[in-house]
């Protein structure tokens, strides 16, 4: 079969006549408030996979199921139309970020609202957007094919922005029916904007609440202070410990197991063009920070890291309250890269809190959402030059090779147990302020992204060797 | 006239006859939610200065006003009945701490209850209970006597808890109408419940409000963690760096000015008798900790401290949020001794502040609550052997003398704009909770302050030379 110009062309006709339609359900898909953090958001998790499930029975595949998976439900589909063809297992999430702080956001963030050529809305760029992608090139391959030129199964989790606490058991108990010769996710992100990317790299992910607490009950300043601890002296004391002025973490083994980068690596990465100043500027920032001896790029996408995403205590409300506070917290999160084990990272930054706890405080170090290891995708694998050749083709440039600062704990966990790779194959682009107010997704992109998914899908069989696979639940 | 064994006799029955409509009025006074520091609360800090004033109206004092401030309202009162009689200016504040955290009073804070012997409310011990015991001293004498036995004024403030703000130019303007040979003060605290105390000196106060920005977003701690600064990665280090492993506050120029104590002033201190340990236990705390080289009492009593009041940034809900955090801010007060002063060290810190502010940073330091110098009480006036002879038949005790490490601003801005000193005559004791949830004053010791107001008020004649007053507004 010969897809090239013809098949490209049938696709652009059906993607530019079925294009309103399809954005009126993606933004369907963006107004149910699946964030997977809040409990109050049980009912919608329920909404928005039943949304998945409907869109992939419309299209006509085999068989689709809303199956539970110990938290949020996983969405399971399969299509074994092509005996001999490879098999393609399709990843994603639809599950959200928590869309606070509110009060920063330009329009709501459960309202999609389309500006110059952005659509704005939570999760449109992470993951909503770029899995809407992958849903409709099926089903445009399959109105247009009348059978799918690839098989197909799907699964598509509402945990990811949770460290994906159920897929590890959920995956280890139907590896037959996820068995597949390629995973392609439509999670991770381009670059950026003006050039398309393949990713061949992402971190891994450990996390962490501390609290800490220094006597029982707050204690009035004028009367105590001075003579007794303050918890928010201690935790500030613990915490500014973490790191080194050189930017390194001070965790003991933390760097132990780091592989550290070939020249030729260093070499790859400061070839690519990055303008550090634009990008600083970008985010309103005096300068960048970071450990001393590595290149931004570097940085975010081959050292590991140690941050925090929150902390407080005390009296942080309107005026002034004069106590000494009697406890504090934090959260905490590890990015990890080869050849860091999640679970030893946490446990040495545990470690290293309680060893640096003083006396005349209790610290309690407890693990907060799930663990990732990191993934690195085979260099040699026949699917990276027909992404490649595809990438180019759609968006008119060679795509250049990046890696991830994020997580992508799946490509790990699919690698372990079904023994195949993972091609990040998003559209979204890593500017699209994800996890932070006025996440967009790029209508340029979507548009691509339709395009590009479906081609690839159609290309696979050339390059890919098929193991048999029968069918799945 | 002499007072002696049947002055006691008539008030002790007075009081007696009294208590229950005594302490029924008190509740309503407790039952007003005057915080002064949430505006949320503003009609209900009209409603406690008219509670004071009607109280002193139906005393039946000459001159009762609520006279507005620039604030809360003050409520000023006067009665020269005794023309070479000396005066007396009772301060008190009948505004309260706000009484988060709610969760952990075991009633709530404006309903209160009386449990084993002691009110519990927010303010009941700081300081409406004290000044209630000051209304209820005038009501006896008036109503038993049929006129006060020294001339008295009155000048109770709402700003107390939020520092004063409005107080010094108040005073400064009403100068003549506040004019008196002594203040006694329904505010401060004896130092424990077991034995009575005189409180010669108190330390000054300034604070600050810190907002620490590093970015113009919240970022992806995946997509930029490692390369970007952490808004709490820098106010942590910042904050930590306020003291020194010895405990000591590490702004320059903090300790120039601080008169270090003389022999014979540790000694007295030393002599008192103070359990450590009985005292980190009753708190709940592993260990105490404070600047190195002091005992707990003189740090708490003679030593300036820095304390964080309040820390906060990034994402403290329930779950995780993988953030990079952009913003950060802490709250700290400063409590000073003779002879910093307020506004120079909130200078100094300020300075300080920002000079450990990295480039990487922006750092905004503001003002938060108002100034208060530290005070002393000369140690030759003669109404401390007056007041020790008061107590000492009421309690059955000889008084210690102790130093208060709150702030009473309102005693030094008296000694400098009226040139009179202040005696601290508060029944509250300092283990009551005050700024704390279940904040409460013990029924004991109000029955005691009454009778100790009611006579010392009697004999004050005997002791004090007194100016001629004319009278005010």
């Amino acid at each position: 079969m010969k897809e090239g110009g013809s098949l490209r062309e049938t696709l652009e006709r059906y993607f530019a006549a079925a294009r309103q339609r399809q954005l009126d359900e993606l933004f369907a898909f963006l107004r149910i408030e699946s964030v997977s953090a809040q409990k109050a958001h049980a009912g919608d998790m329920d909404l928005a996979a039943a949304f998945v499930a409907d869109d992939l029975r419309r299209s006509g595949l085999q068989k689709v199921e809303v199956m539970r998976a110990g938290g949020h439900p996983v969405v399971w589909a399969e299509h074994l139309g092509r005996s001999g063809a490879p098999t393609v297992l399709i990843y994603g999430h639809y599950d959200v970020q928590p869309p606070e702080p509110l009060e920063l956001w330009n329009s709501p963030p459960f309202t999609p609202d389309v500006r110059d050529g952005r659509i704005y809305a939570r999760g449109v760029s992470d993951d909503k957007g770029p899995l809407f992608v992958a849903l409709k090139a099926i089903e445009a391959l399959k109105a247009t094919l009348g059978e799918l030129p690839v098989n197909v199964r799907f699964l598509i989790e509402g945990e990811e922005e949770i460290g994906s606490l159920h897929l590890a058991p959920f995956v280890a108990q139907h590896r037959e029916s996820l068995r597949a010769d390629l995973v392609l996710s439509a999670d991770g992100a381009m670059w950026r904007a003006s050039e398309p990317s393949l990713t061949l790299a992402a971190k891994g992910l450990c996390g962490l609440e501390i609290q800490l607490e220094t006597a029982n009950q707050d204690l009035h300043s004028g009367r105590h202070g001075g003579g007794v601890p303050n918890a928010l002296h201690v935790l500030a004391e613990l915490l500014a410990g973490l790191h080194g002025p050189d930017g390194r973490v001070q965790v003991q083994g933390f760097y132990d197991d780091v592989l550290e980068l070939t020249q030729a690596e260093r070499a790859e990465i400061a070839r690519l063009s990055f303008d550090e100043d634009a990008y600083r500027k970008s985010l309103g920032m005096r300068a960048l920070f970071g450990e001393q001896g590595y290149s931004t790029l570097e940085r975010q996408w081959t050292r590991p890291t140690l941050e925090l995403n929150g902390m407080g205590g005390g009296y942080q409300g309107e005026g002034g309250k004069t106590v000494v506070p009697r406890e504090a917290m934090a959260k905490l999160t590890c990015r990890l890269v080869p050849d860091q084990e999640p679970e030893e990272i946490q446990a040495l930054v545990a470690a290293e809190i309680e060893r640096r706890c003083p006396p005349w405080a209790r610290v309690t170090v407890r693990r907060e959402g799930g663990l990732a290891r990191w993934y690195r995708m085979p260099l040699d694998h026949p699917v990276l030059p027909l992404a490649a050749e595809v990438l180019e083709e759609v968006t008119q440039r060679p795509p250049v090779k990046v890696r991830m600062g994020g997580t992508e704990p799946c490509a790990e966990l699919f690698q372990r147990e079904l023994g195949i790779p993972t091609l990040f194959y998003s559209f979204s682009t890593s500017d699209e302020q994800y996890h932070a107010p006025n996440e967009f997704f790029r209508l340029e992109r979507f548009d691509q992204g339709l395009l590009a998914w479906a081609l690839l899908l159609a290309r696979l069989p050339e390059g890919l060797r098929a193991e048999p696979i029968s069918a799945g639940r």
